[in-house]
Formats: structure tokens, sequence, C-alpha cells
């Protein structure tokens, strides 16, 4: 068990709209159980080598701030991108050292697969032995080992789902031929993109196809896939990852070969999506626009999953829990148990086996022919995106909490 | 009085989030009041062309199909962007042809500039003398003259300032310099883009510059606002229009003027965002992101203002008691009693008045500087993107309704 009773948690990585409900979750868990004081790190791993901590006890005994917090996007703490040095124990070291003399006995870290390489480690250090150091997994791109899925992801699924929804009822208005490319995060894994599909319902048959970066991307084949669905309707909607590849393994983002004219060989100009618009322009002469989803999927807590935000913050509890039984070295996992009704357990699972890892979209969620995913993947997915909050508004706008 | 007892409603132009609240406000009133049938018009003025009117009564005598209408973003009965020809009256001729083939009595065209050119068209013709032709305002850019502001202005800001707010968030987790420049619809007007300045509540004070179509952009007046800011903060949130021009008149976004190496001066690729952002990065050597709102901002559905769907209603619901008092050639206009609390009057204007008019932000809505909005514009817009509804879900995203 811990030598001391304070406790630390830590944010890392890019933003989420759940994020800061599951450090709500690890707050409120330990401003319950624990007797020492609850710090936060500014920054991450960044704040920590600073000596720079937050005491989170006062503004967090109210329990409006708890349920503001819960409704924040991004890292109420701050977030960095930072990886502790490989080659040396510098700053292995310092961390110690700040661990000691603020008398941290647990700590917290949550974030996606470099802030678990960080936890491991820690907590893989000989003086982590007088600790509990856990993960709380966090990533919009669900690509985490050991877990049925990732806080982050749901709401993100649903901010998708829900925006394709409406852009295709918006390009499909006039009787006009016309071609709607939407570009969504996920430079890897496709899980995102794939989440595109949960916008099929209501006899809305949009996005026609689904380009994951699982499977080689074809332009040629890409062409004759919209021109074949086009000679049966007027609108074609495409669902496309920021990071499908070639058979070569190349980004098309990044691709040198010329799309459309020579012009738009340029690497560095705008995404995939710009790039397949041009494409279409050039090729198929047809009306065509492209949707960079950008920022505002990975922040988008006006429309959250209620079962994300509940994950999330469960994730964040059951951190401070199994610290408390004096666990280690572990990362939240949550585990499956049954689609409908939807149904998880959670389960602590050591983090050497989740560091450095990635999960990609498996075979069996993608159709054979490659541009769509199964009812598998719909059955696994739609119950992430389901639920909705009761989201507190102030001047118009939902309400957040600033650190 | 009108000769016949049907009526026609037709939807045109670019969507919005609550066109369709318009429409179930005219069929709403005219199934209570009309004894006549209902008929839509598919794709507007161009489906009136080929005689394709669809009857809406049976559909519409459901009252839970009226709620879903009103939550269903883009134009419920497809929309055009067809100027009826101007040199011949073979368009005029058809469309009267096809009224008294139909016995219609009264017409209602819901849209924005193009849409009451074509109202004022058809009621200045002799043929209209025995009808009721009313035109119903819907558009996003706000820019009709006669009316406080249009249906559809409400909740597109509301979505801007909600991302604004929240993208503000996601910019500054990381406690590096960065500057996110966020484009915003809105060519010749900048009421859109102004109401990024709504994100400023609960001590966010982003977006830090305001970029209006208004003003002359200067782009080295521009890299000098940045630095400035950079100098005493980490991140610089920009609202930007895509429809800015220098002093010359010329876009931005078109202009063939190299910014910052010169591959970016091709005018064809992105818009203004990605330019800025380029030369940015270019000339300051900063990590800068450029997001696009696009599409998502004007059918964004799934966080319509309250305020701006009741308006929306109210005016349809408007239009068809004016066409029962006998006004024609008008359209429904609001006029502002007071901001706060927010109250309103409904009167229809002459659309002589009103047709190919534009509406810019006044100048005592924009500081001196022109990098900013006033209090008074705050005070102006707030009302409009005020109040939530309670939206219908189903599998995870906001329901809607198919013709």
């Amino acid at each position: 068990m811990p030598k001391y009773k304070n406790i630390l948690v830590g944010q890392s990585g890019g933003p989420t709209a759940v994020i800061n409900s599951s450090l709500a979750g690890v707050i409120s868990q330990a401003l319950k159980n624990c007797e020492g004081k609850v710090y936060g790190a500014v920054n991450g791993i960044k704040g920590i080598l600073r000596n720079e901590l937050i005491e989170l006890n006062e503004t967090f005994s109210n329990e409006e701030n708890i349920d503001l917090l819960k409704q924040t996007p991004s890292s109420y703490l701050g977030s960095c991108r930072y990886k502790i040095a490989k080659d040396s124990n510098v700053d292995i070291d310092k961390i110690f050292e700040i661990f000691e003399k603020n008398e941290i006995g647990s700590f917290f870290y949550i974030g996606g697969n470099d802030s678990m390489d960080t936890v491991m480690r820690l907590s893989n250090d000989e003086r982590a032995k007088d600790m509990t150091i856990i993960g709380v997994p966090k990533t919009i791109d669900n690509d985490l080992l050991g877990t049925d899925h990732c806080p982050g992801y749901g709401s993100c699924a649903k901010y998708i789902a829900t925006v394709v929804s409406e852009m295709a009822l918006d390009a499909g208005c006039y009787d006009i031929k016309n071609v709607l490319i939407v570009e969504i995060m996920g430079r890897n894994a496709g899980w995102l993109t794939a989440s595109a599909a949960l916008a099929r319902t209501m006899g809305n048959t949009a996005p026609d196809y689904i380009y994951l970066p699982e499977v080689a991307f074809d332009t040629e084949k890409f062409l004759y896939d919209i021109r074949t669905k086009l000679a049966n309707q007027d609108t074609v909607i495409v669902a496309v990852s920021e990071g499908i590849k070639d058979a070569e393994g190349t980004y098309i983002a990044e691709s040198k070969q010329a799309f459309g004219n020579d012009m738009f060989g340029h690497g560095q100009l705008g995404g995939v999506g710009k790039k397949l618009e041009n494409l279409v322009k050039e090729r198929l002469g047809i009306k065509v626009r492209s949707v960079e989803l950008n920022l505002v999927q990975r922040c988008a807590a006006h429309i959250t999953s209620k079962t994300d935000v509940e994950d999330a913050f469960t994730c964040g509890v059951e951190a401070v829990k199994a610290a408390q039984r004096g666990e280690s070295g572990k990362m939240v996992c949550m585990i499956r148990k049954s689609n409908k009704p939807y149904e998880i357990s959670f389960e602590c699972k050591d983090i050497n086996d989740i560091a450095n890892g990635e999960k990609m979209v498996p075979a069996e969620f993608i159709t054979s022919e490659g541009t769509d995913v199964t009812d598998a993947f719909v059955e696994y997915a739609l119950p992430l995106i389901m639920g909705e909050n009761d989201i507190k508004y102030k001047d118009g706008i939902p309400a957040f909490i600033k650190r």
C-alpha cells in the first residue's frame, strides 16, 4: 500500500469531450475516500517536472463544479505531448523527486498511448514500490489495447454520425448530381471514420462509402465507386479517414502523385478530403465539396454521448478504487458483457500488455469490398453513442469550468 | 381575396437548420384554417415549372410529424437556386399556368434574397391579382432587408459560438504558442462571423480578433495583431469571414498574391482560413491551424436556438394569417421591441422594398479598430441564440423526417 496519502492526477495527449469526466471521476472518488490531498498536475508530466501542482479539494468539494467539469471539453488541468526521456533517467528521477516532495502516494494518468507508456515506465521503476500508479484510458481514436473501447470515442462518434446525417440532408436538397467527402480523424485506426455508418437510420443511406486506413486505397477504384453510385442517385456521400494509404503504404494526403491537375500534388496543402475533392472535380467534372470535421469532432461537448460520459467517469472512479486495493502498474479497462442491453464490467490490466500497442478495426468489422463496415461493427459501436446528457447552458452556449 | 382555396408552399436557396420550422408553421396554420389542399413544391420554383407538387395534408395532420419537421435540417421539400428568367415571360407564364391548373389561391415562398426576387416578380404580375403571394424570410446570412433578423441566423450563430468556445478550450490545452483561425460563412455580410463573439462567456476571451467582410483586410496589420497578442498569451483565436476583402475589394480567398511561399498563391485551393494559416506559418513560424466550419454550421439541427426555431415557425404562421387577411406581395418581417426581455412583433412589408437588397453589419456594431464587434452587437445577437430545444433522438442521433 502507498506510503503517502496524497494523490496526484494528470491529463495528457489530445483533447476529448469527456477526458474531464474521467478527471471528475478520479476527483470525486478521491474526495470521498482518500484522507490526503488531491493534486492536479498542470499540463501533465510537463507540469510535474516543473512541480506545478494545484490542489483540487476546495473547488471540487462543490458538487456543482463536478457537474460542470463533466461537461467541459478539452483538459481542465492542461495537457502535454511529452514523452519522458528514454535514454536517461533525468525525467524519471525528477518525477519521483516531485512525488516525494509532495508526498504523493497515488498517481493517476488519464491519456492515450503515450501516456500509458509513461505509466508503464514509472510503475516499472523501483521507486514506485511504495506508490500506486494507474492509467485511465482516453482517446477519441479508440485504439488502446486491453479495453473494449476508450472514453472519448463514443462522443466523437455521436458527433460524427449526427453531422453526417445532417449534411446528408443538406447535400441532398438540390436535384443536381453532387459528391460530398467528409474527412474524419484517425491517422492509423479507422474507428472514427467507421462511426459515420451510425448516421444510417430513419431511411438515410449515407454515407455511401467508408474508406478506412485499414484498407489500401485505390484512386481508380474510388472514382469507379463514385461513378457507379451517381448513375442511380443524385448525391453521393463519402466518409474518409485522414489516414488512408495506398497499396505501398503512402498516405494519400502526403502523396506526391498528381491529383487532378498537377497543382494539387503538393503534399503540404490541406488534407486528404481536399485532395479527393480535386480529383473528383478534375476527373468526373461533377459538383463536389469536401468537409474536414477537424477540431470540433474531438471537443464537441455539446453533443456528448451519455454512455461515454458515464463510462469515462466510472473509469476515473475505478482507478481510485483499484489504487485503494493496492493495485499498481495497470490501466482501467472495460469489458463488454452484452451489446443489447449494453453492459460492461471494469477490470485493471497490466500496463506492460497495453502500452505502445495499437488496436486497429478488425477484419470482421469491414466488408469484403473494403468500402463499408459490417453489421457487427454497428452492433459494437451503436451502444457507445446512445443517450444524451442534460447539459447546462450559460448565455446560449454550454457552460464549462476553467482552471 | 384569393379566387381558389388551395395553398402552395415552396423552399428555396441554401439550407438552414430551421427552414423546415417555417414550413411547419405554414402547414400547421394552413391545416387549421384553410379549406383547400396544402401542396408543397418539390425543389421550389423548379418543381413548380415541372408541376411537381405533393399534397401535405395527410402526413402533417399527424402532430408528431410536425414536431419532427421542426427539428429536421435542410429543406424537406427540396430546394433550388433558380432565378426566373428576366428577359422573357416563359417562366412566369408557366408558373401561373401551374397555379391555375392546381387551383392555387395562396403561394408562400420560404427563402433568401433570390427567393424574395421571385416573390416580387410573381406578385407584381397582373395574374397575381386573384391570389395572395407572401415571402417567408430564411437565411443564415441574416442579410435580408426589412426584418430585424432572419430565421436560420440564430441557430447558426449558436453553433458557431458553441464550437468556438469548445475549440478555445481545445487549442488552449497545451502550454505552447499557437494560433487557431476559424473560417465562417458569409460572403458579403459578416453577421455570422460576428456571432463568434458570443463565445465570450464564463471567462473565455476568445475569439481574440474578428475579421468581417465589412472592413478592408490588411495582411500586415493582421500579422501585427497576432504577434502583439501572442506576446501576452499562448493561444490566439481568430474568427474570419470567408468573404474578407483587401482595400481594393479583392477577396483574400481569391487573391493571386503570394501568401507565405508562392505555392499558396493559387486562388482555387481551399479558402481564406487555409491561406491565412499558411501566411502565419510562413511569416511567424508558429504552430497554426485553420478550421473551416463549412456545411455543418448551416445544418446543425442538433443545437438549434429555441428562439430561432420559434421565430421561424411563427414567420410561417404569420404568412398564412396575412394571406387570410388578403395581404399579398409582402414578406413577413420581425420588429425588435426589446432585447431584455427579448420581444418582437410581426409585420408584413412590401416585397419591392426588400428584394435584391442586402443588409450589412452596421458601423455601430463594429469597433473602431475594425477587428471586433461592439457591446451593441452582443445585445442584438445574444437573444437570438438563447434557449434549447427538446430534441427527439433515434439510434443515438437527432431524429428527422424525410419526404
